[in-house]
């Protein structure tokens, strides 16, 4: 990370030769100085897909993001590129959905606190009102929607709207204990992170402690992925794991996953606010 | 850990034939249920100690504690042992210490909120007041106590009588930026834990992030270990490490450290409070 | 691990009052210093299972092993104890399984030839004849016992023979790329370990590298377990993960993946050897 | 790694405007099909310093490596590169040291075998005959260097002999129990890797496994660094570390050190071995 402004490029595109020459040349040739670049060349080379990351120094640059992207267009329409630049002087907005569970949302907080992690978080949505007190504290709006078995299509209809009018970007799935329906996750796809509490795809569904305790693993898990309208089949952004033994009751398996849930989700929300994850079909480019 | 209510029995004496005989008749001859039990025999045979700790069903008892330590005191006697003896439904009670860093406050608290830390704060104290108004939206009471060039001694004297006041038993230093004098050291031998930012015993003193960046090493690390009056240099209870490489700057490198300085802190605190850590000398043992 | 001779006491049995007292006490009353002992209690206390672990001196008890195990078996049967006993001062034999790949032989032939692995090995047994001249270097047997679709039963007759020959007491088969048949399963139980390629129970079956990298997960593991007569399913020993990226290959996983199995393998067949695992239904108490 | 021939190019200069596009435009005029890049810039950008690592298909290029210099140098002159080009087709000339510990040894020669680690390895050396007929088995010549205290100028003579002679291109210290004279630390700069077994700069020196155990530490580790002059102190490529407790006597942790030693090592040489590793000052850029 740098302290002075700089935008990133991220891009993926058909593998051919000359994308890095093309891409550098047109910054080179107007003074744009790259601060950090990474290249991934994915699948075999008869089909392969190129992704790419690239932070610039905005001063460096006789202009700024709105003629880069005019002036950027034709070579990215000529590689057949998707691509997106992002300016690290305009603050991401993410919304956090939390239930009853405490510690990935301290955590995130503790974060945005400090501005380790720096972002707008215009509001926190929860199925219950646990954290009211506490999100409204830290001075961010608190939505109360529960969501209950005949009344989904109206909690859901309700967190579209909260979500579009407060401009979210992402939504970070904090231990936040609902299934999205399908309908919205199609509507924001790469913009919902989960946290899964097992390490994926071991213990797909409800209680994976439960689970990995009966199988007698030696050690658990957490996976952050983009959420899909498969439960839990989303492309993984990132895990870890944590060494556990036999004298680990589920209640304990649960206080140790607690610490990996909220690290990883920690890891990959960065990784995804900072361009760094490029979805390939299921699977993710990630530029650590 | 248990559900039911329990008492830990944890002691040390000097290495002999029949110590667990001894001490588990006794427990079996009250009808005592052993839930957990934990032995090691630290140093030569000619000249080693002894080990052990112990979680007892209370209601597996006939009596209480006072009872139970009246009863064994011959028998810790006769084996010259160091002991005590504490009750799962007696919460310990932990004063915290912070500066300006939110990291390890907003931890320990999360887990405080959620009874996975189950204990009493009495108070917590500061030599700033940055998060006065957090800590009292906790209902817990902050002490700002400035600590400067020409009133260490005046602080500390206060810093004392609040802890005595409060009746703490434990100190945490949860990146409390201040040196403790070494007559409140040895005023509370084994009660005060510290995280130290770097895998003692390397990068001793300030700055050890800036000193691993010059070294160039590949992981960094924290340390969980009692405050004596060398600095940095008491019993380690906890440590681990986490990756790195050449592109982390320190502030990248102050950034990951603060999660594995979290982590080592709740878990080394963890099992001081359980009663897990017995200290040998300058060593630990860490019944996990 | 101790450089002196001991006595290693393991056994399971219902859980209930004064275990820790009936069996310490036996073995304090003839003067025998325990020098390590490890107790767990497994399963609701109302239904819980009593595992222990106890290395004795051997020098300190005025007895060998045959008049140990004629004393101590009726407090065993009087606590319905599954138990055995055995002596540091002989060698287990243990028969290895290969097929085509090198790096879980060659760690273990390290490890035996510096005596880290303090064992005998009668014989190594291979459907494939790769490594004849590398075992035999060592001075070791090594039996050539193909195995192709028509002579599955007369393979393994000829195996079990040379196992039985060969007085072997456990198999490890180091990447033995044969299935072995449920028969010999039953006949050898807890006596059989593998090393699966996977961190199970994720990628069970063929080529989980494979299948690991179509989910792209961002670790991959390997999980040393006792073969039963359900694939991939027996009781899990001991575990290990390492990370991944996007820029890896299958070839790349597989790499990788080698040098986790081999030190999981290495890892789980001392635990095995020291008698350090007890088995619990589909589960494993492993006292490291 | 592919499995195509490739040429890598390893490259730092000083940081500027335009690099990678200079870079990367002479190979897309030539239609070179870059397979993997990595770029980095180290220091402050008043005075930093870019780093670059490139794989290129070799058939995509219509010429050879000699043709590739001479095109390229110009360039490379113009940016003041320190620069090199290898061929994947090209296998490297390793030379091993050993001591009488078998645990790298043994790991090296079975990924050697296994052409995981593809190189020549024209001799092995040592200072005592331990290891003669293991190594002679696989084919290699073993070169008996003894090294006592009024040899050692001969005998570092004949070691650079032997070296010269046979085109070695690296020196691995695979847990030689010698330390390198200055002389040859500086005839050999960047080619001489060590593994020590600790996780420096703690534990420098003699027996570190002592020191962790008397200072009580929670992990052990091992360091893959370049040999230079200064004992300990070289560049850094690669560290690990491993978990270790109050019951692990120092012949434990001699032990577990040992499965961090090979490994790290192993993973130190391939980095070097690929030219993923830059020297800056005394630290290392690893590309990963």
């Amino acid at each position: 990370m740098h302290s002075e402004r700089f935008y990133t490029l991220s891009a993926s595109c058909p593998d051919r030769v000359g994308i890095v020459a093309r891409v550098s040349s047109f910054i080179a040739e107007h003074q744009g100085w790259i601060l950090e670049s990474r290249y991934h060349s994915d699948g075999d080379n008869g089909d392969s897909r190129y992704f790419m990351r690239l932070e610039i120094k905005a001063a460096s640059l006789p202009f700024h993001l709105a003629e880069f992207r005019e002036r950027f267009r034709p070579i990215a329409e000529e590689l057949q590129m998707d691509w997106k630049i992002s300016d690290s002087a305009v603050k991401k907005r993410v919304v956090i959905f939390v239930s009853k569970q405490e510690h990935c949302l301290y955590d995130l907080l503790a974060r945005w606190q400090s501005k380790e992690l720096d972002i707008e978080i215009p509001c926190i949505i929860s199925n219950h009102d646990t954290f009211k007190g506490f999100v409204e504290w830290h001075g961010i709006p608190f939505h109360h929607v529960p969501v209950v078995a005949d009344n989904k299509e109206a909690a859901y209809a309700e967190i579209h709207r909260l979500y579009e009018e407060s401009k979210g970007e992402t939504m970070v799935l904090a231990r936040y204990m609902q299934i999205i329906p399908p309908a919205m996750c199609e509507a924001f796809p790469g913009q919902i992170l989960n946290i899964h509490h097992s390490f994926l795809p071991s213990f797909v569904g409800a209680k994976p402690y439960h689970q990995a305790y009966q199988r007698g693993v030696k050690l658990i898990g957490a996976t952050c992925h983009y959420v899909t309208s498969e439960l839990d089949q989303g492309p993984i952004i990132e895990q870890d794991v944590i060494r556990i033994d036999h004298s680990d009751s589920v209640d304990d398996m649960v206080r140790y996953g607690k610490d990996i849930e909220k690290a990883v989700l920690a890891r990959g929300l960065r990784y995804h606010l900072e361009d760094r994850v490029l979805v390939h079909g299921n699977k993710t480019v990630v530029f650590r």
